[in-house]
């Protein structure tokens, strides 16, 4: 429990701090930047986590396997529980949906703060990103939430 | 250890960020800037981490009892070990002392990269610092490396 509250308070930083950083610089863009730059951490802390956690585990399959792993033992050490449901069009896109994901949890649940919720998804996305990207498969990554706490993640897998 | 992982990793990410902006922002005053911002957002985790962790713990007999307290408890959830050794004049100043800090670990120990320490160390302070807070005490936290990974971090208590 305490793990969980240091990434929390850690990530809740991250993103207050690079909010006021780009509010005191840029203006009308800044909120822009801020989620760009919410998103890159994001990714190189997916692609040094993936690193260490594939260290000793079998090669992937396939895609569908990798997706798998990052539902399921990625999303458990960051977030302590799996995603709710994986869907595929079989044609490079996922959808990952979690029902109560923790970086929601801590606001209410009205309506009212809905449009804060991005702040609170660009680093998940990029650790998605990063995390598939160290795996190999180079994606864009997007995320949605249309009731408070519940959000889908939809991954579009870059063919090279 | 994976959350150990997502710790360093964010911590890294962190410190790199602050330095990047710094770096484009001001010139000179660029590097201060940055640790301040890494000793104010320590200090904001460290208020929110104690809040967690003293919310079901008995009332602390003295300032010593809480100094032990940041020594096992609350280094242990943050480090992953305790204070190797706790020092103090019995007049308001403690040393702390970690032979082998966690943050310091991933450097290599040779001399060239002791000018880097200090970023390393600036989050950790306000940790210290925003703890002791959120238990009635001021303080102001220093730190020091002789030799790499082990450090010391003064506190000294403002009586008010």
């Amino acid at each position: 429990m305490a793990d969980e509250a240091l990434f929390l308070l850690l990530h809740n930083e991250m993103v207050a701090g690079l909010y006021r950083a780009a509010e005191q610089g840029e203006g009308v863009s800044g909120a822009g930047a801020a989620l760009g730059a919410l998103e890159s951490m994001g990714f190189r802390v997916g692609q040094g986590l993936i690193e260490r956690f594939t260290k000793d585990t079998a090669r992937f399959k396939d895609e569908l396997d990798i997706m798998k792993f990052i539902c399921k033992d990625f999303w458990t050490t960051v977030f302590r529980k799996q995603i709710d449901n994986l869907r595929t069009n079989h044609q490079g896109i996922y959808v990952l949906q979690d029902n109560k994901f923790r970086l929601l949890t801590q606001m209410s649940a009205g309506k009212q703060y809905l449009e804060h919720a991005p702040k609170y998804l660009a680093f998940t996305c990029g650790l998605i990103r990063g995390g598939l990207s160290n795996l190999g498969i180079k994606s864009i990554v997007t995320a949605e939430v249309s009731s408070m706490p519940a959000c889908k993640f939809q991954v579009m897998i870059q063919k090279m």
